[in-house]
C-alpha cells in the first residue's frame, strides 16, 4: 500500500492565521491548528508604546507571522500523527494588500531597533486606509496621463492598495524608504522566510499593484510623476520576476526544516490571496463560474479565457486566479456585516426574549421567521450599501437605504429584505459581468456565512436565477493554499502537476443544490428592476443626497469637535 | 362675590369619552372624568355575535356615547361639588366623519330589533375604511363632471367622509338606506339627544359633507350621476340649514337635564370636531398661526380671512373652524405611531436594558441620547409616509423610506431621523400653505406628544424656522368644547358673546417658548431640500417604486392566501 502524502495549506486572515494538513489523494482535512495574532490589529498605540497612532492606520508585526508557521505547523503534524517526510508541500495565503518594508536580507525593518519607534518600519495591513491622500493623488494623475491601466480596475485604484502605501511610506518617512531595499507583500515575504528565496507571485501583483502580464508594472515615468523618487522603486525595491499560482517557490529551507520540524524536501508553493485560493477548493478551474466568499463581506471571483472591460470590477489580471486564464474579481463591502448590523442595534427585545427562551442564535429565529414570507411580502426594498459600494460603482461614500416601511412592518421582514438586497446587490454585479461579455454559469459559494444560513442560499439563486452550490470545506482558503502546495510538489512527489488535476480530487461540493424557483425570480425580477433603478439615481449623480448626508455631517462632527 | 360658572366640555374620542368641567371666569380645569365605550371600535363582530365583519369595517354603538354623558357629567359635577345651576353651558366635540343612520325621532336603526344585526345600522366610526369603492367612483365622477369643490379638498374626497358613507349604504343595504329617515354626523346627533333638537354644525359638513357656505352642499345632479337614489338625500335624509361652531342649539331638554342632573337652563353649543375645537383652546383665535394637534398623527389648522387653493390640504372651510374666518386644515397621517412603531419593533435589547436600569421610559431615554446629537450628524434622513401621506400629497399608498444607513448607525440616530422626518413633513405642509398666499406666522401645539417631547418641539422650531409654543391644558379639545359651550350660553348668562372673548380668559399657553436656532435652521434647510427632492421623486410619480412595492406585496399575499 501506497504511504499516503500530506500538503499544508496556511491562511494568515487579519487576527490569525491558520495551518490545514490535507490528504493529497482525497483532500481529507486531516487536522487543523489556529494561532492568533498577539499583537492582532495595531491601529492604536505600537506594541512598545509611544504616541497614538494616526487615523486609518492599521499595522501588523511580522513577528506574529513566524509565530503562526512556528506554532501551528508542528501542531498538524503532531495531531495528525504524520511523519515530515509525508508532507510534500505547503502553500500559503494572505490576506492583500498587506505590505512591509525589508532590508536586502529580508528582515523587516520593524525587527532593527533604529526603526522599531516608526509606524511606517511595520506591516501595513489590508484595511489600512490611511494612504487615502496618496490614492487621490494617484488617480488624478492616471486620469491626467490617459493611463491605459486604469480601465483594468474599474477605473480607480484603491488606497488599500500596494503604490499608495509605498508612497505614503515615502511621503511621511523617508527615511525608512530610503533605509527599506525591498517592499514586498507578506504573502511572498512569509515564501521568502520559508524558503529563502524572494519569489514572488502575479496574483497580487496583478491585482493590487497595478501588474498586467502583458504591459508588466506601470511605466516608471507614471512612478517618477507621482514623485520623482519613486521612478526606481519597481527596479530597486520590487522585481519584475512574477511567478503564476501554483509555481514552486523553492523548498523549506534547512535552518526552517529545523524551526518547523519540516524535511527539506517540502516544496513551497509561491504565495496567493485569500480569497483567490479559494477559487479550486471551491472546485472551480474553468471559465464562466462564479466563486464568493460570503462573509462580513463578498468577494466575487469569475475567470474567463479573454480580457473584457467590465465597468467597476475591481480587477482582471492574466493568470491571476489559475493560470492560463483571466481572473476576474469583484466585491460587496457589507453583506455579513449588514445582518450583524442589524442584530446588534436594530433587533427589538421580543426577538431576543424569543431567541433566548428557545436557545435559538437571532440570527436564526430571524431566518426562521423571514423563510415564511414570500418574496415581496415584506413591502421592502433596500440598498445594500451600508458600508459604499465596492462593485460596480466602487464608491465607499454611499450608504444604505430601506424603502417601504409601514407601521406593521417586522424585524423578520426587515431582516429578509436586507438579505434580499444584498442578492441584488450580486446579481447587479453578475449583470455587469455578462451584459461585458463574461456569462456567469452558476454560482459557488464558501466562507463563513453560506453554512449558516441556508434561506440566503435559496435567496441568492432566486434573484440571480442560477443555480447556487456551496463547497464542502469550511476552510477553503486554506485548502486551497494546500492544492497549491501539492502543484508546487508535482505529480512526481506524490502531488499533482496541474491545479485542474488537484481539483478534481481534492476539492468538493456539499451535495445541497440550490435551484431557482421560477415564480420567485419572477417577482425578484420585478424588484431587481426597482434596486437597478435606485441604484443609478442614488449612485450614478442623478440626486447625490447620500453625498449630501455625508457633507453635513461631516460639517456637524467638526461643529461638535471645536465645541470642545 | 359673584358666584362662579361653569360649563361642561365633552370629548367623544375613539375609545372613550371625557367631560372637562372649567371656571369659565378663569379657565380653571376644574374636574374631569373619563368614561371607556363598553364597545369600543366594533371591527370583528357586532356587540350581539353574528358573522365577521368584512374587512376595513369600524363602527361604533351610539349606546356608548349616552353613557359617556350618563356617567362623566354626574361625576364631574360631584367631584367639583359644583351645583347643576351655576353650570351655564355644555359643548362636545367628537371624532369624525362618524356618523350614523337614525328614524325620524333620531334613535338609530341599531337600536331597533329590525335593524340591530345589520352592520350599516350602526355607527361608522371616522376610520371605517369600507367605502373606499364609493369614495373611488364619487372621485371619478367627480373629475369627469369638472366638479368645482373638488379644489377646495386637495383634489380628493376621502373614503372617511359623510357621502362615501352615505353611498355604502344604499348599496350594500339598501333597506337600512330607506329606512332611515336621518343620515347625521354622532356629533350633531349627541346634541339633538342633549336639546331633542337637530341642529348641525357648519365644521363637520363643511369638512366632511362637501359643503362651503357659499355654494352650499353639492349639487343633486352630482348625487343622482352617482346613483338615482342619491339625488334627495340632502333634502330628504339631511338639511341645509347649518350652524356656526359656538352657536347655541338649544338647552338641555327636560328629560336629559333629568337623566344627568343638569338643568334646563343650560345652554349647549352646536357640534363640532375634536381637532378644530383646540384651536381656540390653544388662544388662537385669529389668521395665519398654525395650530397643530400632536398625538399619533398630525392635524394642521389654519384660519386667513380670504380663500385660496392650498395644493393637498385636506379641506378649507368658511366658518369651519371660528365663525367669519376660512378654516384651512392639513394633515400627517402617522407621527407619534412612527416613534410608537419604532420603540416596539426597532429598539435593541441594549436600549431596553439601559431603560428599565434607569427607570426611564424607551422615549425618555432615545429623546435622551438623541438631544446629544446635531442637525445632520446621524447621516441619515427619512420620508415619514409610514401611514402614507395625508398632506399634501394624498397618498395612503406611500410607505416610509430611510437614506443613510451605515455600520455605526445607532438607534438614537434613527430616533431622531424619524422626528426631523415628520417635522420635514410639517415643513412642507407649511410651505404649501405660504406658496398658496397663506402665510404661517408661529405655531402652537397641543396633543399628546408635546407635553412629553421637548427635543421634538425644538426640532420642530428649529426646522420651520417659526416660533412654537405649547397650549397648557392638556385636554384642549374638551377645553375648546367649553369654551364654546360658555359662548352659546353667552355674556348675558355668564359667559362670553364671542369665542375670541372666551379665548383670552378660557386658554392659555406655557410659558416655554421653543425658538428656532439659526444654525440648526441653517442645516436643517439643506436637509429639508434634500427632502423635498425625494418628497416630489417618489410622491409624484417619477418613481412610482413604492406603488410598485405594494403591487408586489399584494400579489404575495393573494399567493399565499391561495395557498391555503
Amino acid at each position: 500500500m501506497k504511504r499516503r502524502k500530506y500538503t499544508i495549506g496556511i491562511d494568515f486572515g487579519t487576527l490569525s492565521g491558520r495551518a490545514l494538513l490535507v490528504d493529497v489523494e482525497t483532500g481529507e482535512e486531516v487536522a487543523t491548528a489556529v494561532h492568533e495574532y498577539a499583537n492582532g490589529v495595531i491601529d492604536e498605540r505600537l506594541p512598545d508604546g509611544g504616541p497614538p497612532l494616526p487615523p486609518d492606520f492599521a499595522l501588523q508585526d511580522p513577528a506574529d507571522y513566524l509565530r503562526v508557521l512556528e506554532v501551528t505547523i508542528p501542531e498538524v503534524l503532531r495531531a495528525a500523527g504524520v511523519s515530515k517526510d509525508d508532507v510534500i508541500g505547503i502553500g500559503i495565503d494572505f490576506t492583500s494588500c498587506t505590505m512591509l518594508p525589508t532590508f536586502a536580507d529580508g528582515t523587516p525593518l520593524c525587527f532593527d531597533e533604529r526603526f522599531r519607534a516608526d509606524p511606517h518600519a511595520w506591516v501595513k495591513l489590508w484595511k489600512h486606509h490611511a494612504a487615502q491622500p496618496e490614492a487621490n493623488r494617484l488617480n488624478e494623475i492616471a486620469r491626467q496621463r490617459g493611463e491605459a491601466f486604469l480601465s483594468r480596475y474599474g477605473g480607480k485604484i484603491s488606497s488599500e492598495w500596494f503604490f499608495p502605501k509605498v508612497w505614503q511610506i515615502l511621503d511621511e518617512a523617508p527615511h525608512v524608504y530610503e533605509a527599506a531595499d525591498r517592499m514586498i507583500e507578506a504573502a511572498d515575504w512569509i515564501v521568502w522566510q520559508l524558503t529563502g528565496l524572494e519569489k514572488r507571485n502575479t496574483c497580487t501583483a496583478g491585482y493590487k499593484a497595478i501588474w498586467d502580464k502583458e504591459a508588466g508594472f506601470v511605466s516608471d515615468e507614471f512612478l517618477a510623476a507621482l514623485d520623482p523618487r519613486l521612478r526606481d522603486v519597481i527596479d530597486t525595491k520590487m522585481t519584475r520576476e512574477l511567478h503564476p499560482p501554483g509555481t514552486r517557490a523553492g523548498w523549506v529551507s534547512p535552518e526552517m526544516a529545523q524551526r518547523l520540524g519540516l524535511s527539506t524536501d517540502t516544496a513551497v508553493a509561491v504565495g496567493n490571496v485569500d480569497a483567490h485560493v479559494a477559487v479550486p477548493a471551491c472546485t472551480v478551474v474553468e471559465p464562466h463560474r462564479m466563486v464568493m466568499v460570503m462573509g462580513t463581506s463578498i468577494c466575487h471571483m469569475v475567470m474567463a479565457e479573454t480580457y473584457r472591460y467590465v465597468d467597476g470590477v475591481c480587477g482582471v489580471v492574466e493568470d491571476g486566479i489559475l493560470p492560463g486564464l483571466y481572473g476576474y474579481e469583484a466585491g460587496q463591502s457589507a453583506v455579513g456585516d449588514i445582518f450583524n448590523w442589524y442584530v446588534e442595534h436594530g433587533v427589538p427585545a421580543y426577538i431576543q426574549d424569543e431567541a433566548r427562551r428557545r436557545g435559538l442564535d437571532v440570527h436564526r429565529l430571524l431566518e426562521e421567521r423571514a423563510a415564511a414570507l414570500l418574496p415581496g411580502e415584506s413591502g421592502l426594498l433596500a440598498l445594500d450599501w451600508w458600508n459604499g459600494n465596492r462593485s460596480i460603482l466602487v464608491d465607499g461614500d454611499l450608504a444604505g437605504v430601506m424603502l417601504g416601511y409601514n407601521l406593521s412592518t417586522k424585524p423578520e421582514e426587515i431582516y429578509r429584505a436586507l438579505i434580499e438586497a444584498t442578492a441584488f446587490g450580486t446579481a447587479t454585479i453578475i449583470r455587469a459581468f455578462e451584459d461585458a461579455g463574461v456569462p456567469v454559469d452558476d454560482l459557488v459559494a464558501c466562507g463563513g456565512l453560506p453554512g449558516r444560513n441556508r434561506l440566503l442560499l435559496q435567496i441568492y439563486a432566486d434573484v440571480t436565477g442560477k443555480v447556487l452550490r456551496v463547497a464542502e470545506s469550511s476552510q477553503t482558503p486554506a485548502l486551497g493554499a494546500a492544492m497549491f502546495a501539492a502543484v508546487a510538489a508535482g505529480a512526481d512527489a506524490g502531488g499533482y502537476d496541474t491545479i485542474q488535476d488537484a481539483a478534481a480530487r481534492m476539492a468538493r461540493l456539499k451535495s445541497d443544490t440550490y435551484r431557482p424557483d421560477e415564480n420567485r425570480h419572477r417577482t425578484y425580477a420585478r424588484l431587481l428592476n426597482e434596486y437597478a433603478k435606485l441604484h443609478d439615481y442614488f449612485g450614478r449623480g442623478a440626486n447625490d443626497v447620500l453625498k449630501e448626508l455625508r457633507r453635513v455631517r461631516a460639517n456637524a462632527l467638526a461643529a461638535k469637535a471645536a465645541l470642545h
